[in-house]
C-alpha cells in the first residue's frame, strides 16, 4: 500500500498554488475597515463633547450616535469572506481566530449593536450622558480587538 | 512703488506648503469609500440573484438589502469634510462641487434610502423583485456618480 503523501495530496488540491490563485479579497478588507473608520469618526465627535473638548450640540451626537449604531446594524458575513485573514494576505489584522468563533463573534458584533442603541437614547441628553455610554460602546470594540485583531506592527 | 509679486505674496501667505500643512483627511476618504464597498458587495449579491448567476436564497437576500439600507443610515456630513475633494487631496475621485450643493446631495442621499427600503421589501419575494428594485437603487447611485465623481484617470 502506497504511503500517503502530505505534498502528493496538497498539490493534487493545488494548494501550492494558493498566492498565485488566491481570490482578491482587498475590497472586503476597504469595506470592513470602512465601517471602523466610520464607527472611530463618530466615536470621535462624541468623545470630544464628553471630555468638554467640543461643544456639547443634541443634534450633532445624535447624528453620530446614530451613525454608529447604522453601523452596527450592516450584516457583516459578506464582508468576511474565508481567506481575508493576515495569515492569508497583506493589509488586515484580522486573526484566523474570527473564522474559528463565528458565534461569538456574531454575539461580539450584537453586543455592539446593543451598546449603540444605548449611545442613541444617551446622546440627546448631555455631556456626561454621552460619556457613560461611551464607555459601554468602547468595551465591546475592545473584547473583539482584544480577540481577533492582531497588534500592530 | 513697488510691483506686486505674485510669488512673494504667495510665500507670505505661506500657501507654498500646503501640501505639509493641509489636514490629513484620508481617513475620512477610506470611510466613506469604505461604505460604497459595502453597498457594492451587498449590491453584487443581489444582482447575482436577479441575474440568475447566484441561487434565490431569502435570507441571504434580505441581510443584503438590510445591509444596504443599513448604510444609507448613515450621516454623511463628518465623512466628508471641507479640503477633501480631488482637488485639494490624491486617492479620490469626489468632486468640488459635491461642498456647494449640500441640499442636493443630501436629497440624493435620501433617494438612496428610499430605494433600499423597497429592496428590503422585495428582497423576501423573489429573484425578479429583487431586480426590478435594485433599478431604483443603481439609478440613485448613478445620479451622485454622474453629478458629483470624477471619472476614472
Amino acid at each position: 500500500m502506497k504511503r500517503f503523501s502530505f505534498a502528493v495530496a496538497v498539490a493534487a488540491m493545488g494548494l501550492i498554488a494558493v498566492p498565485a490563485l488566491a481570490q482578491d479579497f482587498s475590497g472586503n478588507v476597504k469595506a470592513r475597515q470602512g465601517q471602523f473608520r466610520i464607527l472611530a469618526i463618530n466615536l470621535g465627535i462624541l468623545g470630544g463633547m464628553a471630555k468638554g473638548e467640543m461643544p456639547y450640540d443634541a443634534a450633532t451626537a445624535q447624528a453620530a450616535a446614530d451613525s454608529i449604531a447604522a453601523v452596527s446594524m450592516i450584516n457583516q458575513g459578506p464582508l468576511w469572506p474565508q481567506g481575508s485573514d493576515n495569515m492569508s494576505m497583506e493589509g488586515t489584522r484580522a486573526l484566523p481566530a474570527i473564522w474559528e468563533n463565528q458565534a461569538d463573534l456574531g454575539a461580539k458584533w450584537a453586543a455592539l449593536g446593543e451598546a449603540a442603541k444605548g449611545l442613541q437614547a444617551a446622546a440627546g441628553t448631555d455631556a456626561a450622558a454621552i460619556g457613560a455610554a461611551l464607555g459601554a460602546v468602547g468595551g465591546t470594540c475592545k473584547a473583539c480587538h482584544d480577540a481577533y485583531r492582531a497588534p500592530e506592527s
